[in-house]
């Protein structure tokens, strides 16, 4: 009897509804405020930036939500994603767990990013716009908004961060590829990047920057809407379906976890594969739970020594001010090599959740991360993206655990995408120039000392 | 009903055994002679560089042959791998024709090489080599072998084309990832690499130059073996999973395919798609035969341009004599980017086939199999690599003679791999930096008097 290395859904069994987490939390999340006056924001303030359907998904309690055909059609190209057991890894290992990973990097677009960016891009179509605005780091988020685009013959143009552009070249082609307009930033493109220009000729930029370009350039044409690629709650309800495929996988392969362990940044790749099994949990709080571990880098630690409090989603404070935890919007992460986890705070649901004790968090440091993504690498083939390095580091730790326990837990990870736009981080670290980054502990201190103050009543509604 | 995307073979259904066609074909292939002697060579002499049992399945005519279950477990971790129906494709064409394609770039190498790399990693190890050596040009054969070795316990050294390493860093780390060894070729590394460099400090390098090193590096140590990614009868076996998983899942379609297209340099991806095909004819001549197209770049013309003649497999003419489509071995083709079709020869069994009129061949330009892998990867999502874009640029080409002459054929093509490692081809071709080689109608009048002379009656033994 050989040993089954996959377990892949048919096409026909592709779930054809997203999980509303909203739907089962015991009461409503505390809402967003207005960044200057304060004030509760209702959709009707946001509209300016997001097409109804969106906004509408973004405050919606029903539970189950239909994902439209067109979004189905163009899912199949690469879903159901596959849910591997890791065989050569635990042996590796030696230990006694079972390790299985759901692997995101099938999508062209190489990473879990693309389930939301093609249902905004089908809902933005549908709602009329034209063109959508995004900013990107790393590179993840925009590569999925360009290739979502395409798909729905939207104009996308991506603000990305300087310092990215001129060092991830690829990145910046591939989304070119897909005919997405790349603007290095801060660019001469928009009035707000000119400033920025004015001020500093030379800035490498950063997401804040970026942000606040997109959204500027989105608000000027009545024909755009600007894209978010994490954090909010529509975003999280897309990649759902990672979940809900793993809860149809574990089935077939007549397991129950014990962990589930995914890499939290924005917090959308940690939703996606968890919030299915928390919703279980909420509907039948008997019932067996795994534990749920959201992975963070030391360097960026958000969850584990962030506070839970009202902070604004951008670095310049233009953005709507969210419950979430966080280390102050002023926060600036040491240049660790998976930016997509270079986040000052989390998704306000993942942050509630973390608050109400339903999930875990660790921090991982940098060089642990790699030597994980190096093992694996040579055991299962796949070259994993940084960011997925430390939900891999974790579930290896967990199974040494076992291992020395004697215990057989069964443990699934998250693999949000590979590694093949990454590979001079990985040259980084087999040339032994990569460090942990020390230097968080100061910077979180500075950080959190700016965080805003926001009325009491309106902090607890 | 909805339309399915692609078809999947469960892992049970995964083929065990690899097709053979020299068990089907009518007589024997000429026999390989000596580079210096011109005698005929057997497999005795080639086991200085190659295991025992690869040399077995050189010259076997058993018709099939088991895959042994450790390659087995290894292709699971990627195969069967999916059949695609390109419906967005087909739109974007408006052509009646039903265009299929299968896809080897989910492998963790990036294309078919691994098939071939997983098999000759195997049977090394379980021959005792400890080291294989091997040459790379756009890396895609290098990348499989060192993630194959990595599988195997090998320790692996790459001898890579020294242009191809500067131009292409990510190609060489993602190597390294994997524990390979890199040496820009020519190196210091080798005696022979060395005199080059005598001869030439700043010499660029050649695939000819890179395999005298691989050679000459394994010839020097008994523990170690060479590993060649395409030409040899044992390579083309190993890909005939391909076409085996294809029959399967066009069964699953309830199609039989009207034409079968696949790009070919060495000629492993062609052989691999259609060897299984072409055996369903030899076996039953009055049964239905799909056309079978090899398509070539115009600007390495092999099949197209070049004679059937025994020719050197290598610029130096160190290896053995073959009888194959040639455009003789001093022909340096132009630097198109489809690296992995700039050969001056081809697998002597593809040319016996086209010699034979089993199988046609189609010439096209550069430029053109860009427009095609950008309209691809636009309307399906997937990047190819720039090799796979000569089957898609002919695949489009039938589909639009189909809308053209109201007919309805059904298109089967092989995409070989991703261009995740080609993003700066696509980046030359969108600005508009790319050309159409024109002078390789020269190179290859020159080249053509170098063929060697062999005596007439071992030429048609």
């Amino acid at each position: 009897m050989t040993k089954r290395v996959k377990y892949l859904l048919r096409e026909s069994d592709m779930p054809t509804v997203w999980y509303n987490l909203a739907s089962d939390l015991p009461g409503p999340l505390p809402p967003p405020l207005h960044p200057v006056t304060k004030e509760i924001m209702g959709p009707q303030e946001l509209g300016r930036l997001f097409p109804a359907s969106l906004l509408e998904q973004e405050t919606s309690t029903q539970r189950w939500i239909d994902i439209p055909g067109e979004v189905l059609d163009i899912y199949r190209l690469w879903r159901p994603s596959p849910l591997y057991r890791a065989y050569r890894l635990e042996e590796a290992l030696k230990t006694p767990a079972r390790i299985y990973y759901k692997y995101e990097g099938v999508s062209p677009a190489g990473s879990h990013k693309l389930n939301t960016a093609i249902a905004q891009a089908y809902y933005n179509r549908r709602d009329k716009t034209e063109r959508l605005t995004t900013e990107t780091g790393a590179g993840q988020w925009g590569s999925a908004l360009s290739v979502a685009c395409s798909f729905f013959d939207l104009a996308c143009d991506v603000y990305m961060v300087r310092v990215s552009y001129e060092q991830k070249p690829y990145r910046r082609s591939f989304m070119q590829t897909y005919g997405a307009r790349i603007w290095p930033s801060p660019s001469t493109h928009t009035a707000v990047g000119r400033q920025m220009l004015e001020r500093d000729p030379r800035s490498p930029g950063s997401l804040g920057m970026a942000i606040s370009e997109a959204v500027t350039d989105a608000m000027a044409d009545p024909t755009c809407s600007y894209a978010l690629g994490s954090v909010l709650n529509h975003v999280l309800l897309h990649q759902t379906i990672i979940g809900l495929e793993v809860k149809a996988q574990l089935r077939m392969a007549q397991e129950e976890p014990d962990y589930i362990v995914a890499c939290v940044g924005g917090g959308s790749n940690f939703a996606g594969l968890t919030f299915p099994f928390i919703g279980d949990n909420l509907q039948n709080p008997q019932g067996r739970s795994p534990r749920l571990v959201a992975v963070e880098p030391a360097a960026c630690p958000t969850l584990t020594r962030g506070v839970y409090a009202y902070d604004y989603g951008d670095t310049a404070g233009m953005a709507p001010l969210v419950k979430m935890h966080t280390l102050g919007h002023r926060f600036v992460p040491p240049p660790i090599h998976a930016g997509g986890l270079r986040y000052h705070g989390c998704a306000p649901m993942v942050s509630a959740l973390l608050d109400q004790g339903r999930i875990e968090a660790r921090a991982v440091p940098q060089l642990a991360t790699f030597a994980a993504g190096l093992l694996f690498a040579r055991q299962e083939g796949i070259l994993p993206a940084p960011e997925s390095n430390h939900a891999i580091r974790h579930a290896i730790d967990l199974a040494l655990l076992a291992r020395d326990e004697g215990t057989e837990p069964c443990i699934v990870f998250g693999l949000s995408g590979h590694g093949h736009f990454d590979l001079s981080a990985y040259d980084n670290y087999l040339a032994g120039h990569l460090e942990d980054m020390t230097d968080a502990e100061e910077r979180m201190g500075k950080a959190r000392s700016q965080l805003p103050a926001v009325p009491a009543e309106e902090e607890n509604p």
